[in-house]
Protein backbone atom coordinates (compact mmCIF):
# COMPACT_ATOMS: atom_id res chain seq x y z
CA UNK A 1 0.00 0.00 0.00
CA UNK A 2 1.46 3.33 -0.90
CA UNK A 3 0.50 5.71 1.53
CA UNK A 4 -0.37 9.27 0.78
CA UNK A 5 0.99 11.48 3.79
CA UNK A 6 -0.83 13.98 5.25
CA UNK A 7 0.85 16.77 7.07
CA UNK A 8 -0.91 17.38 9.83
CA UNK A 9 -2.35 13.87 10.72
CA UNK A 10 -0.29 13.88 14.57
CA UNK A 11 -2.29 16.86 14.79
CA UNK A 12 -5.30 15.65 14.06
CA UNK A 13 -5.17 12.57 16.04
CA UNK A 14 -4.32 14.55 19.18
CA UNK A 15 -6.64 16.68 18.79
CA UNK A 16 -9.79 13.76 19.19
CA UNK A 17 -10.91 11.95 21.50
CA UNK A 18 -11.24 8.77 19.53
CA UNK A 19 -7.42 8.29 19.58
CA UNK A 20 -6.29 6.57 22.84
CA UNK A 21 -2.68 8.22 22.50
CA UNK A 22 -1.80 5.86 25.80
CA UNK A 23 -3.12 2.77 25.35
CA UNK A 24 -0.88 0.49 27.87
CA UNK A 25 -2.39 2.49 30.64
CA UNK A 26 -5.94 0.85 29.66
CA UNK A 27 -4.48 -2.63 29.66
CA UNK A 28 -7.56 -5.43 31.51
CA UNK A 29 -9.43 -2.50 32.02
CA UNK A 30 -10.59 -0.94 28.76
CA UNK A 31 -14.30 -1.85 30.41
CA UNK A 32 -13.69 1.43 32.59
CA UNK A 33 -12.28 3.16 29.92
CA UNK A 34 -15.82 2.52 27.59
CA UNK A 35 -17.73 2.75 31.19
CA UNK A 36 -19.81 -0.29 30.25
CA UNK A 37 -19.06 -4.89 30.45
CA UNK A 38 -19.72 -4.31 26.62
CA UNK A 39 -17.99 -6.46 24.19
CA UNK A 40 -14.83 -5.16 22.91
CA UNK A 41 -13.80 -6.42 19.38
CA UNK A 42 -11.08 -5.44 17.70
CA UNK A 43 -9.74 -4.71 13.85
CA UNK A 44 -6.17 -5.26 13.12
CA UNK A 45 -4.94 -2.79 10.19
CA UNK A 46 -8.36 -0.82 10.16
CA UNK A 47 -6.74 1.11 7.28
CA UNK A 48 -9.21 4.33 6.72
CA UNK A 49 -11.53 2.85 9.14
CA UNK A 50 -14.90 2.02 6.84
CA UNK A 51 -15.33 -0.91 8.23
CA UNK A 52 -15.01 -0.35 11.87
CA UNK A 53 -16.93 3.00 12.22
CA UNK A 54 -19.71 1.81 10.42
CA UNK A 55 -19.81 -1.74 12.90
CA UNK A 56 -19.41 1.11 15.51
CA UNK A 57 -22.39 2.98 14.59
CA UNK A 58 -24.53 -0.24 13.82
CA UNK A 59 -23.66 -1.61 17.26
CA UNK A 60 -23.64 0.46 19.99
CA UNK A 61 -23.84 -2.54 22.73
CA UNK A 62 -20.39 -3.42 21.43
CA UNK A 63 -17.22 -1.20 21.82
CA UNK A 64 -14.73 -1.11 18.78
CA UNK A 65 -11.18 -0.76 18.79
CA UNK A 66 -9.18 0.19 15.54
CA UNK A 67 -5.72 -1.13 15.24
CA UNK A 68 -3.10 0.74 12.74
CA UNK A 69 -0.04 0.67 12.95
CA UNK A 70 0.31 3.92 10.39
CA UNK A 71 -1.01 7.23 11.92
CA UNK A 72 -1.98 8.88 8.69
CA UNK A 73 -4.50 6.60 8.82
CA UNK A 74 -5.65 6.95 11.76
CA UNK A 75 -6.28 10.80 10.91
CA UNK A 76 -7.86 10.05 7.67
CA UNK A 77 -10.41 7.77 9.47
CA UNK A 78 -10.79 10.48 12.41
CA UNK A 79 -10.90 13.22 10.21
CA UNK A 80 -14.54 10.94 8.21
CA UNK A 81 -16.47 11.27 11.76
CA UNK A 82 -18.67 13.69 11.89
CA UNK A 83 -20.81 12.25 14.93
CA UNK A 84 -20.02 10.94 18.25
CA UNK A 85 -19.05 7.51 18.55
CA UNK A 86 -18.82 6.59 22.12
CA UNK A 87 -18.23 2.97 21.43
CA UNK A 88 -15.24 3.54 18.82
CA UNK A 89 -11.46 4.28 19.72
CA UNK A 90 -8.23 4.07 17.76
CA UNK A 91 -5.37 3.11 18.77
CA UNK A 92 -1.44 3.64 16.30
CA UNK A 93 0.48 0.12 17.43
CA UNK A 94 1.88 -2.33 15.33
CA UNK A 95 0.04 -5.85 15.91
CA UNK A 96 3.52 -7.27 17.52
CA UNK A 97 2.60 -5.26 20.71
CA UNK A 98 -0.76 -6.05 21.34
CA UNK A 99 0.06 -7.84 24.28
CA UNK A 100 1.52 -4.55 25.57
CA UNK A 101 -2.37 -3.22 25.98
CA UNK A 102 -4.60 -5.77 25.99
CA UNK A 103 -5.23 -8.59 28.18
CA UNK A 104 -8.04 -11.37 27.89
CA UNK A 105 -10.64 -8.72 27.20
CA UNK A 106 -11.39 -9.27 23.59
CA UNK A 107 -14.26 -11.05 22.09
CA UNK A 108 -13.93 -10.82 18.14
CA UNK A 109 -10.63 -10.33 16.00
CA UNK A 110 -10.98 -9.04 12.84
CA UNK A 111 -8.23 -9.36 9.80
CA UNK A 112 -9.53 -7.38 6.89
CA UNK A 113 -7.39 -7.54 4.09
CA UNK A 114 -4.29 -7.72 5.93
CA UNK A 115 -1.09 -7.46 4.52
CA UNK A 116 -0.59 -11.01 2.20
CA UNK A 117 3.76 -10.76 2.52
CA UNK A 118 3.70 -13.26 -0.54
CA UNK A 119 7.17 -14.30 0.04
CA UNK A 120 7.68 -17.07 2.06
CA UNK A 121 10.86 -15.61 3.80
CA UNK A 122 7.78 -12.64 5.04
CA UNK A 123 5.55 -16.02 6.58
CA UNK A 124 6.13 -14.55 10.24
CA UNK A 125 4.64 -11.47 9.24
CA UNK A 126 1.44 -12.45 7.91
CA UNK A 127 -1.33 -11.80 10.81
CA UNK A 128 -2.37 -15.54 10.62
CA UNK A 129 0.74 -17.03 11.65
CA UNK A 130 1.50 -18.72 14.78
CA UNK A 131 3.37 -16.15 15.98
CA UNK A 132 0.61 -13.89 16.07
CA UNK A 133 -2.34 -16.80 17.09
CA UNK A 134 -0.07 -16.96 19.97
CA UNK A 135 -0.25 -13.28 20.46
CA UNK A 136 -4.06 -13.28 20.10
CA UNK A 137 -4.80 -16.15 22.30
CA UNK A 138 -3.90 -13.72 25.24
CA UNK A 139 -6.12 -10.86 24.13
CA UNK A 140 -9.44 -12.98 24.14
CA UNK A 141 -11.56 -12.94 27.23
CA UNK A 142 -12.81 -16.27 26.79
CA UNK A 143 -14.12 -17.99 23.13
CA UNK A 144 -11.36 -17.02 20.81
CA UNK A 145 -13.26 -15.88 17.46
CA UNK A 146 -11.38 -14.35 14.75
CA UNK A 147 -12.96 -12.94 11.23
CA UNK A 148 -11.03 -12.61 8.48
CA UNK A 149 -11.92 -11.25 4.72
CA UNK A 150 -9.29 -11.06 1.74
CA UNK A 151 -8.98 -10.99 -2.07
CA UNK A 152 -5.93 -12.41 -1.67
CA UNK A 153 -6.02 -16.01 -2.67
CA UNK A 154 -2.46 -17.36 -1.19
CA UNK A 155 -2.74 -15.76 1.80
CA UNK A 156 -6.43 -17.59 2.69
CA UNK A 157 -5.22 -20.64 1.73
CA UNK A 158 -2.16 -20.01 3.72
CA UNK A 159 -4.75 -19.06 7.05
CA UNK A 160 -7.11 -21.92 6.74
CA UNK A 161 -4.19 -24.01 7.20
CA UNK A 162 -2.07 -22.00 9.95
CA UNK A 163 -5.67 -21.54 12.03
CA UNK A 164 -6.88 -24.77 11.62
CA UNK A 165 -3.62 -26.22 12.66
CA UNK A 166 -3.20 -23.96 15.47
CA UNK A 167 -6.45 -25.45 17.01
CA UNK A 168 -9.35 -23.29 15.42
CA UNK A 169 -12.37 -24.76 14.07
CA UNK A 170 -14.00 -23.00 10.99
CA UNK A 171 -17.27 -22.43 11.98
CA UNK A 172 -18.11 -20.07 8.54
CA UNK A 173 -16.39 -20.15 5.35
CA UNK A 174 -17.22 -18.13 2.13
CA UNK A 175 -14.91 -18.62 -1.06
CA UNK A 176 -17.26 -16.02 -3.48
CA UNK A 177 -18.55 -13.37 -0.51
CA UNK A 178 -20.06 -10.89 -3.20
CA UNK A 179 -21.14 -13.96 -5.73
CA UNK A 180 -25.19 -13.19 -5.02
CA UNK A 181 -26.50 -10.76 -1.95
CA UNK A 182 -24.36 -9.07 0.25
CA UNK A 183 -25.23 -7.43 3.34
CA UNK A 184 -21.43 -7.24 4.53
CA UNK A 185 -20.04 -4.24 6.23
CA UNK A 186 -17.57 -3.23 3.58
CA UNK A 187 -14.09 -2.36 3.90
CA UNK A 188 -12.26 0.36 1.99
CA UNK A 189 -10.30 -2.15 0.05
CA UNK A 190 -13.44 -4.60 -0.05
CA UNK A 191 -15.15 -1.89 -1.96
CA UNK A 192 -12.11 -1.27 -4.58
CA UNK A 193 -11.70 -4.78 -5.17
CA UNK A 194 -14.96 -5.55 -5.95
CA UNK A 195 -15.43 -3.19 -8.48
CA UNK A 196 -12.53 -4.67 -9.98
CA UNK A 197 -14.22 -8.30 -10.03
CA UNK A 198 -11.91 -9.89 -7.55
CA UNK A 199 -13.08 -12.68 -5.57
CA UNK A 200 -13.45 -11.88 -1.77
CA UNK A 201 -12.72 -14.65 0.68
CA UNK A 202 -14.42 -14.80 4.17
CA UNK A 203 -14.15 -17.41 7.11
CA UNK A 204 -15.05 -17.05 10.59
CA UNK A 205 -13.10 -19.43 12.66
CA UNK A 206 -13.20 -20.58 17.04
CA UNK A 207 -11.39 -21.90 19.58
CA UNK B 1 -25.60 -37.20 -13.65
CA UNK B 2 -27.24 -38.72 -16.60
CA UNK B 3 -25.82 -42.35 -17.10
CA UNK B 4 -26.21 -43.82 -20.41
CA UNK B 5 -26.65 -47.58 -19.65
CA UNK B 6 -24.39 -49.97 -20.60
CA UNK B 7 -26.78 -53.14 -22.16
CA UNK B 8 -24.03 -55.60 -21.04
CA UNK B 9 -22.49 -54.20 -18.12
CA UNK B 10 -23.80 -56.66 -15.55
CA UNK B 11 -21.24 -59.09 -18.29
CA UNK B 12 -18.31 -57.16 -18.33
CA UNK B 13 -18.47 -56.77 -14.75
CA UNK B 14 -18.52 -60.67 -14.16
CA UNK B 15 -15.73 -61.46 -16.26
CA UNK B 16 -13.09 -59.46 -15.13
CA UNK B 17 -10.64 -59.56 -12.57
CA UNK B 18 -10.67 -56.29 -11.49
CA UNK B 19 -14.34 -56.55 -9.78
CA UNK B 20 -14.88 -57.82 -6.68
CA UNK B 21 -18.26 -59.02 -6.55
CA UNK B 22 -18.88 -60.08 -2.70
CA UNK B 23 -16.45 -57.44 -1.17
CA UNK B 24 -17.62 -58.33 2.68
CA UNK B 25 -15.47 -61.94 2.89
CA UNK B 26 -12.63 -59.46 2.53
CA UNK B 27 -13.57 -57.40 5.37
CA UNK B 28 -10.13 -56.73 7.70
CA UNK B 29 -8.36 -58.84 5.05
CA UNK B 30 -8.24 -56.87 2.28
CA UNK B 31 -4.26 -57.36 2.75
CA UNK B 32 -4.69 -61.33 1.84
CA UNK B 33 -6.66 -60.33 -1.62
CA UNK B 34 -3.82 -58.08 -2.79
CA UNK B 35 -1.12 -60.63 -1.03
CA UNK B 36 0.43 -57.80 0.68
CA UNK B 37 1.00 -55.18 3.29
CA UNK B 38 0.92 -52.05 0.81
CA UNK B 39 -1.13 -49.23 2.07
CA UNK B 40 -4.80 -49.03 0.82
CA UNK B 41 -6.32 -46.23 -0.83
CA UNK B 42 -9.87 -45.76 -1.27
CA UNK B 43 -12.02 -43.39 -4.34
CA UNK B 44 -15.62 -43.14 -2.84
CA UNK B 45 -17.50 -42.72 -6.27
CA UNK B 46 -14.87 -43.12 -8.87
CA UNK B 47 -16.99 -43.05 -11.75
CA UNK B 48 -15.85 -43.84 -14.99
CA UNK B 49 -12.20 -44.87 -12.88
CA UNK B 50 -9.95 -42.41 -14.59
CA UNK B 51 -8.02 -40.49 -11.48
CA UNK B 52 -7.85 -44.31 -9.87
CA UNK B 53 -6.16 -46.13 -13.13
CA UNK B 54 -4.04 -43.42 -13.38
CA UNK B 55 -3.07 -43.72 -9.79
CA UNK B 56 -2.89 -47.33 -9.62
CA UNK B 57 -0.41 -47.56 -12.55
CA UNK B 58 1.57 -44.89 -11.41
CA UNK B 59 1.93 -46.14 -7.85
CA UNK B 60 1.92 -50.08 -7.81
CA UNK B 61 2.76 -49.85 -4.15
CA UNK B 62 -0.24 -48.89 -3.19
CA UNK B 63 -3.18 -50.70 -3.35
CA UNK B 64 -6.61 -48.89 -5.01
CA UNK B 65 -10.21 -49.91 -4.48
CA UNK B 66 -12.73 -48.15 -6.47
CA UNK B 67 -16.16 -47.81 -5.12
CA UNK B 68 -18.86 -46.62 -6.78
CA UNK B 69 -23.13 -47.78 -6.80
CA UNK B 70 -23.73 -47.60 -10.56
CA UNK B 71 -22.14 -51.18 -11.98
CA UNK B 72 -22.39 -49.63 -15.46
CA UNK B 73 -19.94 -46.60 -14.60
CA UNK B 74 -17.86 -49.95 -13.33
CA UNK B 75 -18.60 -51.51 -16.70
CA UNK B 76 -17.02 -48.66 -18.42
CA UNK B 77 -14.07 -48.49 -16.37
CA UNK B 78 -12.93 -51.98 -17.19
CA UNK B 79 -13.50 -51.69 -20.70
CA UNK B 80 -10.67 -49.05 -20.64
CA UNK B 81 -8.23 -51.22 -18.83
CA UNK B 82 -5.82 -52.98 -21.35
CA UNK B 83 -3.09 -54.01 -19.30
CA UNK B 84 -2.91 -56.04 -15.78
CA UNK B 85 -3.10 -53.83 -12.69
CA UNK B 86 -2.46 -56.08 -9.85
CA UNK B 87 -3.17 -53.33 -7.28
CA UNK B 88 -6.49 -52.33 -8.20
CA UNK B 89 -10.13 -53.68 -7.62
CA UNK B 90 -13.58 -51.96 -8.41
CA UNK B 91 -16.58 -52.71 -5.47
CA UNK B 92 -20.21 -51.58 -6.85
CA UNK B 93 -21.86 -51.09 -3.53
CA UNK B 94 -22.93 -47.41 -1.81
CA UNK B 95 -21.20 -45.62 0.44
CA UNK B 96 -23.21 -46.12 2.88
CA UNK B 97 -22.15 -49.52 3.56
CA UNK B 98 -19.07 -49.11 3.72
CA UNK B 99 -18.27 -50.57 7.03
CA UNK B 100 -19.73 -54.06 6.13
CA UNK B 101 -16.99 -54.53 3.47
CA UNK B 102 -13.87 -52.65 5.69
CA UNK B 103 -12.55 -52.46 9.50
CA UNK B 104 -9.73 -50.40 10.08
CA UNK B 105 -7.85 -51.05 6.87
CA UNK B 106 -7.79 -47.94 4.74
CA UNK B 107 -4.98 -45.15 4.67
CA UNK B 108 -6.56 -42.36 2.37
CA UNK B 109 -10.22 -42.14 1.25
CA UNK B 110 -10.56 -40.08 -1.89
CA UNK B 111 -13.77 -38.22 -2.69
CA UNK B 112 -13.64 -36.37 -6.31
CA UNK B 113 -16.38 -34.35 -7.15
CA UNK B 114 -19.10 -35.74 -5.15
CA UNK B 115 -22.43 -35.42 -5.61
CA UNK B 116 -23.38 -31.76 -4.61
CA UNK B 117 -26.65 -32.08 -2.90
CA UNK B 118 -27.27 -29.18 -2.89
CA UNK B 119 -31.09 -28.70 -1.51
CA UNK B 120 -30.95 -28.42 2.40
CA UNK B 121 -33.15 -31.27 2.52
CA UNK B 122 -30.71 -33.59 0.95
CA UNK B 123 -27.38 -32.74 3.07
CA UNK B 124 -27.81 -36.05 4.78
CA UNK B 125 -26.27 -37.36 1.56
CA UNK B 126 -23.12 -35.54 0.80
CA UNK B 127 -20.10 -37.46 1.25
CA UNK B 128 -18.58 -35.27 3.76
CA UNK B 129 -21.66 -35.37 6.08
CA UNK B 130 -21.08 -36.12 9.96
CA UNK B 131 -23.24 -39.24 8.53
CA UNK B 132 -20.52 -40.67 6.65
CA UNK B 133 -17.63 -39.35 8.31
CA UNK B 134 -18.82 -41.35 11.43
CA UNK B 135 -18.46 -44.48 8.95
CA UNK B 136 -14.85 -43.42 7.47
CA UNK B 137 -14.02 -43.41 11.25
CA UNK B 138 -14.13 -47.24 11.28
CA UNK B 139 -12.41 -47.77 7.65
CA UNK B 140 -9.40 -46.11 8.79
CA UNK B 141 -6.54 -48.41 9.67
CA UNK B 142 -4.72 -45.34 11.80
CA UNK B 143 -4.27 -41.81 10.48
CA UNK B 144 -7.38 -40.31 8.91
CA UNK B 145 -6.77 -38.85 5.75
CA UNK B 146 -8.91 -37.49 3.46
CA UNK B 147 -8.45 -35.61 0.26
CA UNK B 148 -11.49 -34.02 -1.85
CA UNK B 149 -11.57 -32.36 -4.92
CA UNK B 150 -14.88 -30.60 -6.70
CA UNK B 151 -16.10 -27.70 -8.87
CA UNK B 152 -18.85 -27.19 -6.56
CA UNK B 153 -18.16 -24.54 -4.12
CA UNK B 154 -21.18 -24.88 -1.86
CA UNK B 155 -19.99 -28.34 -1.53
CA UNK B 156 -16.28 -27.53 -0.84
CA UNK B 157 -17.84 -24.33 1.44
CA UNK B 158 -20.01 -27.58 3.62
CA UNK B 159 -17.10 -29.90 3.70
CA UNK B 160 -14.58 -27.81 4.88
CA UNK B 161 -16.68 -26.94 7.96
CA UNK B 162 -18.27 -30.12 8.76
CA UNK B 163 -14.46 -31.45 8.17
CA UNK B 164 -13.30 -28.92 10.85
CA UNK B 165 -16.03 -29.56 13.20
CA UNK B 166 -15.53 -33.20 13.02
CA UNK B 167 -11.89 -32.39 14.28
CA UNK B 168 -10.13 -32.90 11.05
CA UNK B 169 -7.18 -30.48 10.32
CA UNK B 170 -6.99 -28.85 7.14
CA UNK B 171 -3.20 -29.76 6.11
CA UNK B 172 -3.60 -28.45 2.39
CA UNK B 173 -5.79 -26.44 0.23
CA UNK B 174 -6.27 -24.67 -3.03
CA UNK B 175 -9.04 -22.54 -3.77
CA UNK B 176 -7.81 -22.84 -7.94
CA UNK B 177 -6.00 -26.27 -8.62
CA UNK B 178 -5.87 -25.07 -12.25
CA UNK B 179 -4.52 -22.00 -12.45
CA UNK B 180 -0.86 -21.98 -13.07
CA UNK B 181 1.25 -25.28 -13.38
CA UNK B 182 -0.85 -28.64 -12.02
CA UNK B 183 0.64 -32.05 -12.31
CA UNK B 184 -2.38 -33.81 -10.61
CA UNK B 185 -3.97 -37.00 -11.90
CA UNK B 186 -7.08 -35.54 -12.93
CA UNK B 187 -10.95 -37.48 -13.28
CA UNK B 188 -13.10 -37.34 -16.35
CA UNK B 189 -15.27 -34.61 -14.22
CA UNK B 190 -12.16 -32.47 -13.76
CA UNK B 191 -11.30 -32.52 -17.42
CA UNK B 192 -14.80 -31.00 -18.65
CA UNK B 193 -14.78 -28.63 -15.86
CA UNK B 194 -11.61 -27.10 -16.79
CA UNK B 195 -12.53 -26.95 -20.12
CA UNK B 196 -15.51 -24.96 -19.49
CA UNK B 197 -13.57 -22.46 -17.23
CA UNK B 198 -14.95 -23.98 -13.46
CA UNK B 199 -12.77 -23.24 -10.84
CA UNK B 200 -11.79 -26.71 -8.89
CA UNK B 201 -11.09 -26.74 -5.16
CA UNK B 202 -8.84 -29.64 -3.23
CA UNK B 203 -8.06 -29.95 -0.25
CA UNK B 204 -6.10 -32.63 2.40
CA UNK B 205 -7.46 -33.24 5.92
CA UNK B 206 -6.73 -35.26 8.70
CA UNK B 207 -7.47 -36.00 12.42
Amino acid sequence: MRLRNLKNSKDIIKNSSLFISEPKIYKGKWDKLFNNNNPIHIEIGMGKGKFIIENAIKNPKINFIGIERYDTLIAKAIRNIEIDIPNLKFVNIDASNLENIFDKEISIIYLNFSDPWPKDRHVKRRLTNEIFLKIYDNLFINNKKIIMKTDNRKLFEYSILSLSNYGYIINYINLDLHNGECEEITTEYEDKFVDKGNTIYKLECSK
